[in-house]
C-alpha cells in the first residue's frame, strides 16, 4: 500500500490579549482558514506570550483564551481540520525551552532586532529574562511539534531565523531531527483602523469580529474619512480615505462605483458609511452565526480545546523523546 | 487525632559530572546523611547543571548519573528515608522556570555574583542564555519541592537570595504558596587534594569514594606532606602537611601522637602514610560494601531512581497545580 502523502506542518497562533479584529481576519485569519485545507495546521494560543508583559492581568486570561477560541472558530478555523492549543498546557514547550537555552548566547538573543524593538514599542523599561528570550520559546513551540512552514509578519523573520539557527545547530551536534522551518510569506493585506492608523486594539480604533451590528454602525460613524470634505457635493479623495480602503475588502462590486462617485462629489460619507456598515455587517453574518453556535455549546469548546491540547502533546512528547535520547538524557539503562 | 508534626523539607544535591571524592565526604556527604533522620530530604542530580557547560559531553551523563547514585547510596543516603532524582525528568522544574523568568529582570540576573566567577572559573567565554539564567532554575528546583532548607556552600548564598527574592515575589503577587526557603549553614569542613590545593576532580588531585585499596595507596604515596622533609628523621611541620590533614578526618585517635611524632622526627612520611592509607581503607570498607550490594543490584537502583522521580513529580505537580491557579493559567472554567 502506498504511504500516504504526509501534509507539511504549519505553526501559527495568538497571543489571547483580547478580540481579534477586521485587520486580523485581512492579514491573517483568512488565509489561514484556506492553508487548512493544504496543510496540517496547529494554532498556539500563547498565554506565555501573554504573561511578558502582563504578569499583572492574569485575571484576563480565561476570558481571553475562550474569546479567541470562539474568534477562531467563528471564521472558519475547523476543529476537524486543524488543531488548536493552549501553550502553558504543554510541558514539552517548557523542557525544550531550557534545553535550547544552553545552546544560544545571551549576545545573540541580544542582536535580535524584533526583541530590540517590542522593548521599544510595549514600553518596557524593565526587561525581564523571559522576555529577553523570548525567541528561544518561539523556537520550542516551533520545533516541538516539528513545524514545517510558519506564516509570520515580516517583524517575526528574525525569531524564526533564530529557531533556523537552533535547529540546525541541534541537528548537527546531536543527529538530525528536526525539519528546518521555513517562513510562509505571501502579500500580508493591511486594514487601517478607524481613525487611519494601523488597526489595533489598544489604539481603540478597531472593529471586532465580535462587535454586534450595532457597534459596528456606530464605529463606521465615527470613522474618519477625507478630512477635506465638508458636504457631501465636495470632491473627495478615496486614496487617502479609510472607509475606501474598507470596500476594497469587503465591498468590492461597488469599489470602482464607489471611487468615482466619492471623486466627483456624488455620494456623501454618511450614505457611503451607510453601505459599508451593511457589507460588513453581511461579511460578519455567518461569522457570528458560527459564534453563536459554539457560544451555545460550552462543552463543544472544551473539548475542543482539551482534544487539541492533548493532540499536540503526543505530538510534542514524541519530540521530547527523540531530543532526550540524541541527548544522552534519557538514560535508557538507568530507568 | 493530632496531626503528626511535619519535617522540614530540604533539597540539595550535585551535578553529575564524576565520582564524589573524599573531599565531598566530608564538605557536605557526611552531613547529608546525619539530616536524613531531622528532615525530609530530597537529592537532586543536576543533569541541567551539567549541561550548562558541557553541551558536548552527554555522551558521559548515563555512567555519570549512575556512578552518583551509587556514592550517595554507598555513603549512606537511605532511600527509604531520602528521595534521590534527576533533574530533567521532573517537566516541572522547567515549567516553573520559565514563568519565574518572566519575574526576574536581566540585569538582577547580572547582578549575581556567583554567575560572574563561574563564568571566570569555567573559564567560559560564550555566556549562553540559560547560564545566566541558571538562579532562576535553582529557584525552581526548589521551590517546586517547596523546600524549606537548603544547605548550600557560601558561594551559593547569593543564588539562594535570588530564590528567596523570587518566592517573596510570587507570594505577594499572586498569594502565598511559597515557603521563604533558609540557607542551612553549618562549619563546613574542607579537605585538601593530594598537592595541598582544594580536592577536585578536575585537578586530579582527588581520592574518590569508589577508588580501590590499591588506588588509594597508589594516591597516598604521591601525596605531597611538607616539602622540607627530606629524611624520616628531619623535623616535620603538620600544619603545612595533608596527610596530616587527612588524619584530623579519617583517623582522630592517632592525631595527637602522629603531631608528636612528626615534629620530634620519629615518623617518617612513608610510614605515615601507611598508617593513613590504612585508616582511609577503614573508613572506606562499609563504603565499599554498600557500593557492592547496589552495583550487584541493579534493579534496585533503577527502582530507586524511579520511585524517587515520582515522588518528586507528584510534589511538584501539585506546586505548579497551585502556581498556575494562582496565576490564572489553569484555565478552570474552560478546560
Amino acid at each position: 500500500m502506498p504511504k500516504a502523502k504526509i501534509k507539511k506542518r504549519i505553526l501559527t497562533g495568538d497571543r489571547p490579549t483580547g478580540p481579534l479584529h477586521l485587520g486580523h481576519y485581512v492579514g491573517s485569519l483568512e488565509n489561514r482558514v484556506k492553508l487548512q485545507d493544504k496543510y496540517e495546521c496547529f494554532f498556539i494560543i500563547s498565554d506565555y506570550a501573554y504573561i511578558t508583559d502582563r504578569l499583572v492581568e492574569t485575571k484576563k486570561l480565561n476570558n481571553n483564551v475562550k474569546s479567541l477560541v470562539l474568534d477562531y472558530l467563528s471564521v472558519g478555523i475547523d476543529p476537524k481540520k486543524s488543531t488548536i492549543y493552549v501553550q502553558s498546557k504543554i510541558p514539552q514547550v517548557a523542557e525544550l525551552a531550557l534545553l535550547f537555552s544552553m545552546m544560544v548566547t545571551l549576545s545573540r538573543l541580544k542582536r535580535n532586532p524584533t526583541i530590540k524593538e517590542e522593548i521599544k514599542d510595549r514600553g518596557i523599561s524593565k526587561v525581564s529574562y523571559g522576555f529577553m528570550g523570548w525567541p528561544i520559546i518561539q523556537a520550542a513551540d516551533i520545533l516541538c511539534v516539528r513545524a514545517d512552514l510558519v506564516p509570520v509578519g515580516e517583524d517575526q523573520v528574525p525569531h524564526i531565523e533564530q529557531t533556523r539557527e537552533i535547529a540546525r545547530d541541534f541537528n548537527r551536534m546531536f543527529g538530525r531531527i528536526f525539519p528546518i522551518p521555513e517562513v510562509l510569506t505571501g502579500k500580508v493585506a493591511r486594514l487601517p483602523g478607524l481613525d487611519g492608523r494601523k488597526m489595533s486594539k489598544s489604539l481603540g480604533n478597531a472593529i471586532n469580529l465580535s462587535d454586534s451590528p450595532k457597534q459596528i454602525k456606530e464605529k463606521i460613524n465615527r470613522a474618519i474619512t477625507d478630512p477635506k470634505r465638508i458636504h457631501s457635493f465636495d470632491k473627495g479623495h478615496p486614496e487617502i480615505c479609510n472607509i475606501f480602503q474598507y470596500y476594497k475588502a469587503f465591498n468590492r462590486e461597488e469599489l470602482s462605483e464607489i471611487k468615482e462617485k466619492c471623486q466627483k462629489g456624488k455620494i456623501g460619507c454618511v450614505a457611503c458609511k451607510e453601505k459599508m456598515t451593511k457589507a460588513i455587517n453581511e461579511f460578519l453574518e455567518p461569522i457570528r452565526e458560527r459564534r453563536n453556535f459554539y457560544e451555545k455549546k460550552k462543552d463543544i469548546v472544551k473539548e475542543i480545546l482539551n482534544s487539541g491540547n492533548k493532540k499536540t502533546e503526543k505530538e510534542t512528547a514524541k519530540t521530547l523523546t527523540l531530543v532526550k535520547e540524541k541527548m544522552h538524557l534519557d538514560y535508557k539503562s538507568l530507568l
